[in-house]
């Protein structure tokens, strides 16, 4: 009977915002995507939202006194007491804005947001590659390297809505200097540039032909590099060896310090599949210490961009039923 | 009422056992220690032990049956469901034998067992220095670096009682061997010998005068490090800044990972005081990110060597009471 419950899940993103009525068990009823445009501000936003929302709801047929609940998901600090998002780097002209409460209040029912990757953390957990354990660190590989963690069940946010920063604990104290401002993060050796940055001088260095020669900055990307280490390709797969090392460095501290009972790597460039995990997780072992490492998993992602989508939307409904 | 409940708290170290009756706010009624002598094995030990704690009982005056419960303490890992210490380096011969058991047995209550920096962080955070905090997180500083999690008021563990071996976090990928078996742990630059070290090396490469030199090796202690940085000794107070600054760079990706509410620091090492803990703050908060950062305080521990025994009693009583 619970299984029947539908919520609506929307995953706000610095270009996309996706929305999706989400089953309880965390199926995708339905899905759609509309542009952010940040631009043009959250009132504006807010309207699209709404539009959207309702044509979602006619197409499931769902009257919207059937849908239980309303989960956000959005970059940045989040304060989940207040459903408000504090700290957005890529949204930042709509920081406080009450997006949670006015769709709420616009539908009738409750509505909360979380931190888009801890809701991606959430949503593996239940319905992922992180199900059936107690703790579970999430990590996204993207543009950025963000982190979520869930302990017996629960999001961990921290005392500021600061936990699972995982791009930025340092793996080289005197290292190049990292967005964050601080220098040797992990993300500034993991992180989407710097993969790409670490090809360019690769293709220098290196004489071995590559696909990946002659492509000019655009092209070059970390799927790029993926795509040419799947084929065998020389300089692709001592980039993705470098940068999983780097990753199982950053995971061998992470392991001693939360003794997680599995890792679950997602976000775009986790797609370059073993090339990166294998590497990561014989650093991963070397490094940690044993009894944390030892049945430690590290797996891939399995939602894909529907994480985040399918986590809020379920934290949402289990904050109406209270747990 | 239920603060006049009695409980005994067992800290057991490599080289001594602390033995304490302790009321249920965390006061200490009246304590004692015996040696340890590792060599001569658990059963040697419980003989003594629980003829130490006869004697702190009968100069209570205090019956066994007004005794709720036993916690124990040890270092290593600890498998707190079966009640057993599974690894341990500095009590090898004791791995796996039923201590708190046997002392259960013979006494007829509930005991259990703890790590000991687990303990200590739950005893400076139910009536230390954490007091009053959601989430702790508490270092301790001496030949090795350990770390234990308070959150909610419960201990966090991990997956495999692993869970705060912040003294294994990488601050330096390629940095010096650490007996861990990874390179550059934080443990490797702040653990006391090595302190030590940093004190000869800059000994020999700095020519100013230093009440530290001439000292020989058994001399050279990082309490006398910081007895002489507290006279302004310029070569003890560069080691201190530099270990501070070391310190504070671990500091910083726990306050990423973990954004606790507070940083508890005890350890022989930590009695440096602010010769240290000024530029392990200074660092941290130029590394941490600034919601992480801003609010988190770093303080020195409050119940000193008494923290673990303190800790695991109150422990051992939550569960009796079924918290």
């Amino acid at each position: 009977m619970s299984e029947g419950l539908r919520t609506l899940g929307i995953d706000v993103g610095g270009t996309a915002i996706k929305l999706a009525v989400v089953w309880s068990d965390g199926r995708l009823a339905r899905a759609a995507e509309i542009p952010t445009e940040v631009e043009s501000g959250p009132e504006a936003a807010l309207v699209r939202i709404l539009e959207c929302s309702r044509t979602l709801l006619r197409a499931e047929a769902m009257p919207s006194q059937s849908m239980r609940a309303i989960g956000l998901a959005s970059a940045g600090i989040i304060d989940t007491t207040r459903n408000l998002v504090l700290d957005a780097p890529n949204l930042r002209s709509w920081e406080r804005f009450p997006l949670a409460d006015r769709l709420g209040e616009a539908f009738g029912v409750p509505a909360s947001i979380e931190n888009d990757v801890n809701a991606m953390a959430y949503g593996e957990w239940r319905c992922g590659a992180g199900r059936g354990t107690h703790s579970l660190l999430c990590l996204t590989l993207g543009t950025g390297v963000g982190g979520g963690i869930v302990l017996d069940g629960r999001v961990y946010r921290g005392a500021h809505g600061g936990a699972g920063e995982v791009g930025h604990i340092t793996v080289e104290r005197d290292g190049p200097a990292c967005a964050c401002g601080s220098t040797g993060c992990l993300e500034r050796y993991v992180g989407a540039r710097w993969i790409v940055e670490r090809a360019v001088q690769r293709l220098e260095s290196d004489a071995r032909p590559s696909a990946l020669r002659g492509l000019d900055a655009a092209q070059l990307t970390p799927l790029r590099v993926s795509e040419a280490a799947a084929d065998g390709d020389p300089i692709a797969c001592a980039v993705l060896e470098e940068t999983g090392v780097w990753l199982g460095v950053g995971l061998a501290s992470l392991a001693n310090v939360l003794d997680p009972e599995r890792i679950v790597i997602g976000g775009g460039v986790a797609r370059a599949g073993e090339a990166l995990f294998e590497p990561a997780r014989r650093t991963l072992r070397a490094r940690a210490m044993s009894v944390q490492a030892a049945a430690l998993d590290v797996v891939p992602a399995a939602l894909g961009n529907d994480a985040a989508v399918v986590g809020a939307a379920l934290l949402a409904l289990e904050r109406v039923q209270g747990r």
